[in-house]
């Protein structure tokens, strides 16, 4: 019978224990679900893994078949030395959801200029001019072409927009025009009346919207990040709004979290900061995603998501 | 070769004469466009229509064999004793394309608490309590099934949430529960957490929305009208905003439009008025369904869109 250690935050545990028990029923699986402290690291067969909980140096765990994170995001693991286990991240049915959702929701509030209309409750019926264009005469691009940026891509083209999509290997997706490399990040920003940045956090995607990568963009175009904020170099954002190259900003993710309030982004006039609610793992279907892991690695199969470490995700 | 008479206002003309000669190119047609002091009524074979356009008395056009609404809605003609011709309604693929795009914008506006972000932007991280739950636990009541109901109960429930559907006569959708009836309102109503009404300008539409149905929402609801002024008792919806039955409506459409400055929504602070911009009819896409109507027509084919007048729709 495998050792479970859930090593998320222990306030956390509420909220996980009866959908992990469940799961791991569902998925046929008797395993003990064990909190730290409660079991020797060397007697643990998986961690159940969050960059906030108190396991960050896993040697003690030389038993450990695999570390799964609950979240999708593992760059604050991916680098640490003392893991010699494999790492699976969570790619959770309700995350991508939700993170479907936000995209679609902002992209068609810039789409349909809802906050004009929201502002101007004036008594004064301005109907010329304010009719948007179809949003197939809408060129959208999205960054990163992972699951989260996939998922978004599609259900923005079957809105009807026009998607164009990049990613760092050529992708292929129904219905989205898909760029790769450096040429194709040139051509696929020049398409971008929106832009919606899905990248990962590697060295590679820190300061990728940089001055120069911000000059690409059409004049008054839109930047919606529910991504990683190592994405946008921050500087450079706020000197395109202020010369309005970028029209307006919707940012979910940030350097630092939470955003300190002194942050120019709060004030400025032509962004929205959301905090980091874009998408959150649901209890429910992560504890499937654990469970169904478990069960891949007790009988032997391949792991889901397992993440490549040389390229960061 | 037939004779076409274009009464829609003069003023548009110049938006409409390219893409029809177009459209009836490249249906095959040759045909005679004419504007109205052109041509004798008794010569005229298919009146292109519009309710601000000079044409309203149809018993001088003894030869015409169709009559063409360039709108959707047809309230202001299926009563005219003097039509005796066939009568079509618009349903042109751009406007149902930009229903569907201002409906679900609004509905995720309110599902993502978009507003409430946008209205606080003041340095104070607020995650706790404004993470949304997942589309898939909302629900979203769509009255009226027709073309345009049709589309954007289809297009919200792709995006995940759990739609109702309901209209007079029992229909089927793929993902939308439907429902019909007197019974059925009052079930359709309860599940509303957010309610779209799409319903036809007909008597029995008027004032659907009483104070009655809007006592079947749940507590909290919200509407969004971007159907027909007429379906809404207003006053009685906004006794049912100032009791918090209803927490907020986006209205598109008004009984008298322009909505006159002085009408309490306007000053409502969770009101929005936006004016009548959820779908225009395009050019280009609406004079090829006239053209495939008069190529059907002269090929004594059935005509697309015809107009029940005992329904009024």
């Amino acid at each position: 019978m495998p050792n479970i250690l859930f090593a998320d935050r222990i306030e956390n545990w509420p909220r996980y224990e009866a959908p992990l028990h469940a799961a791991l029923t569902e998925a046929g699986i008797e395993a003990k679900l064990s909190l730290p402290g409660e079991i020797d690291p060397d007697q643990v067969d998986y961690i159940v893994y969050s960059p906030r909980g108190p396991v960050q140096d896993f040697a003690p765990f030389t038993r450990a078949r695999a570390v799964l994170s609950l979240w999708a995001g593992v760059e604050r693991i991916v680098g640490n030395q003392s893991l010699t286990q494999p790492l699976c991240r969570m790619v959770d049915e309700g995350l991508s959801r939700g993170m479907v959702e936000w995209v679609v929701g902002h992209a068609l509030r810039y789409h349909l200029g809802i906050d004009f209309f929201r502002d101007h409750q004036d008594g004064v019926w301005r109907q010329d001019g304010h009719v948007p264009p179809l949003a197939r005469e809408r060129g959208v691009t999205v960054l990163g072409l992972g699951e989260l940026g996939g998922a978004c891509a599609s259900a923005l083209a079957s809105l009807g927009f026009r998607v164009t999509g990049w990613s760092r290997s050529q992708k292929s997706l129904p219905g989205v025009t898909c760029l790769a490399g450096e040429t194709g990040l040139s051509d696929a920003l020049a398409e971008a009346e929106i832009l919606v940045t899905l990248l990962p956090n590697t060295p590679e995607t820190t300061n990728l919207l940089n001055a120069e990568r911000l000059a690409q963009l059409p004049r008054g175009a839109v930047i919606l990040n529910p991504g990683r904020g190592n994405s946008i170099d921050d500087d450079a954002l706020l000197a395109a709004l202020d010369s309005g190259r970028v029209a307006a900003a919707t940012l979910d993710v940030f350097k630092t979290e939470p955003l300190p309030p002194e942050h120019p982004y709060w004030a400025h006039p032509r962004v929205i900061v959301t905090p980091h609610v874009a998408a959150e793992t649901r209890p429910a279907s992560a504890a499937r995603v654990i469970a169904e892991n478990i069960r891949r690695s007790e009988a032997g199969e391949p792991l889901l998501f397992r993440v490549d470490r040389a390229k960061g995700y």
